[in-house]
């Protein structure tokens, strides 16, 4: 940092039918004109801290040492909530402090996390700081201009009541993605070649490993237990849902 | 202009199921291959002139000065209603004439309007034409060939009937976001400290000035009277739709 | 090839609710960082192989030459299918061989196909090959590395058992858009002035020829006979899906 056209990523529960997304993107270029916006999702279903979370975590894993990440799921906007700037794999997060780095947190871990006190000198609007502190401050940063951007060192950062099974007595369902599959809070670490979800069956590699429309359990491309059907809706037909827990039979 | 990488923003009603917004920036970025292009949204609901020109105005409030925005709501493509180039806030606007430019007007001001004459050497098709005329329009513009893009001066647009509020005897919803906060036209030169919306209350700051599931009235992020109800969608709630009428009590 | 700052485009089925898309741009940004990423749709539906088809043939018409397409529609991900790359209107394309190529090997043509046997040096996950497969594939031609992407004739792609209509006895509806306008499969060159679409009427230039809430058909901007409802969503008002029989009256 600074570089010339650094990378800022947007992820929101804004949708796609307002304004709001966009005016967040002309700030960014306002403060910083070489920056390079990547949409992650603005489909985040609106207020949901934890959707928000899992998906901070996945990108983090991927994207270029420099990148700034900046995650708006905010149903404390305007409330005395904090907001964080993080630094992780070498990225950077802007993120109110509601729980959306909790998955990273766990997951990921090596996060350093400072409270951000950069207020523009307009007073900012009391509904989105998304437009008017987050994205001023990441675009300051990217262009360079970081010193303007004050923080103070924070002891914890808000974390959400879930975290990574430490044990498969503690598996739940954590998402359903778009095309129904079901994602669960239990690592790879915790499978073995006994595994064998109840009323799903053992871990496979893959959705061809059974007919179509049969349950099946394998291990998710961000290492996590998946239960899918295979070309259907798995959380529709298994009647799974955010919360959900998960047996086994350890045979 | 020209700039190197000049910024294109793209709005529409067409959805993203389709090739048509990703036909747009192919015809974009064969004409100008620096552009940068900025997705402001696709979800514009199918013809609906006026919410395209809410958006338009509240991002022509913090693009860069240079900036190039195409918006496309046409129902009228095909007959011979006028495509527009406008100049705001030192940007570019390209939009069919159709009423786009109203809210941006009224509350930007300052507008210059031009009808486009550019049209493209193939013949373009009857129902696309911001692929075929849009598009490669303000592509050249942006690339520096603006003298390939013929305009006439224009006397005035076509404008809406929706208008902001002179007075609260004005009030009506103009818009519902995503959240289902409903947007009025009353500007906030309008209110004061005695302003009581008649079965919402008070002008509050923001939403945790009440309970969860209470309603509240409060200035949005564009300046204008918001109503909402704290974490729950409060059109629903309330029974409020575009168009409706909002009244107060001055006490 | 290379160009310093190539252009890739991502067409999924993925939706933008979940990390995926995101997951595939961090991973392009990461082999070539000077990237210029385009989305044309996450909204394909879910494993509709035909509508990536049919987005893809449209967007190479208007892309510039050097520009690489990632299409990800992908339901036998983890099967032993094969995964392609093709050569067309000077553009690069990455997809798995399940029929993808297949409106734009019939009306584009002219397209060499090649398997990808590219592998990355991590074992890839079994069910997320665009992110791990065709991603780093792609950005790494894109970026100069073309060596590292080996590949092998092959002697011709899956497609899938629907084609331009050879003769009006042909006619099938192929897709229905955003508006509900409904797509066939007959090229203008089979139409005449003496074509008449049975229950819909002659061939007309734009909508605005009928009267709102009439239907009429037309040339569409892709060249192909669309069936709509002036205003209205012809495919729900005239009970048409894909798969539909069109017929005509020649007179």
């Amino acid at each position: 940092m600074p570089v010339s056209e650094p990378i800022i990523t947007l992820t929101t529960d804004f949708g796609m039918s307002d304004a709001y997304v966009g005016e967040m993107k002309g700030v960014i270029l306002n403060h910083c004109p070489g920056a390079r916006l990547v949409d992650i999702s603005h489909q985040i279903p609106p207020q949901d801290v934890l959707s928000g979370s899992i998906v901070l975590e996945r990108i983090l894993r991927v994207f270029p040492a420099g990148t700034i990440h900046i995650v708006v799921v905010d149903p404390g906007v305007g409330t005395s909530r904090r907001l964080l700037v993080g630094q992780a794999n070498d990225q950077w997060i802007f993120v109110p402090d509601n729980g959306l780095i909790t998955w990273a947190w766990h997951r990921i871990g090596n996060i350093r996390v400072q409270e951000l006190l950069f207020r523009p000198v307009k007073t900012p609007s009391w509904t989105f700081h998304g437009r008017d502190i987050l994205a001023p401050a990441a675009a300051l940063l990217a262009s360079g201009q970081g010193e303007s951007v004050p923080t103070i060192r924070l002891d914890r950062p808000v974390l959400l009541n879930v975290a990574p099974a430490g044990s498969l007595d503690e598996a739940q369902v954590i998402h359903i993605d778009h095309f129904g599959n079901v994602i669960t809070n239990v690592p790879v670490e915790l499978l073995s070649n006994d595994t064998y979800v109840l009323g799903v069956g053992p871990i496979r590699n893959t959705y061809s490993d059974v007919k179509i429309g049969e349950p099946l359990a394998l291990i998710g491309s961000s290492g996590l237990l998946e239960i899918a059907v295979r070309n259907q809706h798995a959380a529709s037909q298994l009647n799974l849902t955010v919360g959900s827990k998960i047996q086994f039979r350890q045979s």
